[in-house]
């Protein structure tokens, strides 16, 4: 399998998965892949992760019917990190945003 | 400092950013931050990074001159990942392409 051949998996067996909205081009959230994660989501396309505070295999949309329906997945010049473009059927993030990454930091100088 | 209050670096004192193209969109690579390299992209607006294989500051473009200009840091809802929009002065990548994720995994019906 490419994976194996190309993929540099870190010493928890984990790559880091950035979802992209392909259409939008906005990124939704990162989460991580073990190898079996990144196997399921080619099989089925659908997202699948790791997840690390549960330690087991998500399948992203299980429980809140939002599904991360897989367009395409790249990969970096290492081979440590993912980029995976969807097509969401729901907000990605939990608290009903479309995007996890839905707060800014405030600048030095505001925050000072 | 809001990053102190908010963010959750991991065990080994990093969160991973991901560099988006503030004005393509385009995601252009992955890269790892300690609270340090976080304060210097905040201070000077240009992005810094830890280098994990070479444990050391890595200021972005000190060596190729391709330097990306900070626009804005987001985070996501568990704190524990950066995004960062940036106005690049050159490739990413260090093979010269716009984005270290210049290849795709095949799909596995190709692969198979």
């Amino acid at each position: 399998m490419a994976e194996s051949l190309e993929l540099e998996f870190d010493e928890r067996g984990l790559l880091p998965a950035i979802l992209q909205d392909a259409h939008t081009g906005q990124v939704l959230m990162l989460a991580w892949m073990n190898a079996e994660a990144l196997h399921l989501t080619r099989t089925t396309g659908d997202a699948w992760f790791w997840s690390r505070s549960r330690g087991e295999l998500w399948h992203k949309g299980a429980t809140s019917g939002h599904f991360m329906r897989v367009s395409e997945i790249r990969f970096d010049c290492d081979g440590d990190a993912l980029l995976i473009k969807v097509i969401p059927t729901g907000p990605a993030c939990h608290t009903g945003q479309a995007t996890c990454f839905f707060r800014a930091l405030p600048s030095k100088a505001e925050n000072s």
